[in-house]
């Protein structure tokens, strides 16, 4: 692209390294924040400082928080005997906003993916199980992604795991509410006719 | 959405006020950033800050610049007898990109449309009347979006240009390159029969 101005061209070329954005996005969205008072985006860049400065991860659960310790590992009302271990924070608000889950987190901050070098010694996983230890729970929920990367550190946290005395369960996987099974692929079909279940176990009580 | 952190939630809420960013994009950004090292996130802020606080608008042609005069208007080889009048600065990249217009530009910042309460006044108009008077040229392309308010803004150009010796003329609309004419719409398609040019004109020289 023929920028008219290099201060231009680089705010454009910062914008279009974030993911899913490229140089007409960019543009347009640094054209977008140059409309707006100085005083507004000052905020934008503020706010992006003090994230990136003062965010903390929790002493407990490595969730995102302000403090030490996340709301949620303070929280006295939810139940510390169950773990939910997830890949990152986000996965922790989609399963807060589903209002099914009382229990505590355990954010791994990733995968295990050789192909893009990551390890298990990359993820919280030493810390999982220090505090297992420390403090163990009755059941440890596996809620990762259902693809290979995610298979993969099920089963490495498995084989960490099993010696403990614990249950160790991974959410359902089979067709999604409003899915239709002439649309569903075979792996996903075939996987939810095995692992069928009784029909009065499938009402929610 | 449940954020863990205020500090996150600030971020991605300035995040989603750019255009075309919901909540879950502007997650998916912010969590980005977060994972750069300091030195490229303030690399990102600053970007932004420099762009805000010393971009200027070219005196001659309103263009977004470095400097005073913009590199185009610098450029004595380009024909100053034309001019090309554009929305935005969007509109001189794209223009350049064809590398088939050699003259100069102006830059109105917008186009006129009292739906939004964009005014003329709102726009450089007054700045290209004057340097119209100042040095006449020869010709003034109108290369404004085919919309309402790219017409409203042309009708009224030409209301105020008609008076100066110079030829006024548009960008030529039809069915574009690689267009197929049973998937053009009536009115562009209507208007390309309307305004039929020779076959020798429609020959690049």
């Amino acid at each position: 692209m023929n920028f008219s101005s290099k201060l231009l061209e680089n705010a454009v070329a910062e914008f279009a390294k974030l993911p899913g954005v490229g140089p007409k996005t960019a543009l347009r969205l640094v054209l977008n924040l140059l409309k707006n008072e100085d005083s507004e985006v000052e905020n934008f860049t503020s706010s992006i400082l003090n994230l990136k400065h003062h965010i903390k991860y929790c002493n407990k659960c490595s969730n995102l928080s302000d403090d030490e310790i996340c709301g949620i590992c303070l929280n006295s009302k939810r139940d510390h005997e169950t773990i939910c271990i997830v890949e990152d924070t986000r996965d922790v608000m989609a399963i807060e906003n589903t209002n099914q889950y009382f229990g505590v987190y355990h954010v791994l901050g990733g995968l295990i993916s050789p192909m893009e070098g990551v390890g298990p010694s990359d993820l919280k996983i030493d810390q999982l199980v220090e505090r297992i230890k420390e403090n163990p729970p009755k059941e440890v929920i596996l809620a990762l992604s259902a693809n290979m990367e995610g298979d993969t550190t099920i089963f490495y946290l498995y084989k960490r795991l099993k010696d403990f005395n614990l249950s160790i369960s991974t959410i359902a996987r089979g067709i999604a509410f409003g899915g239709e099974i002439e649309y569903a692929d075979e792996i996903t079909l075939g996987r939810s006719i095995l692992t069928r279940v009784p029909y009065e176990n499938s009402l929610i009580k």
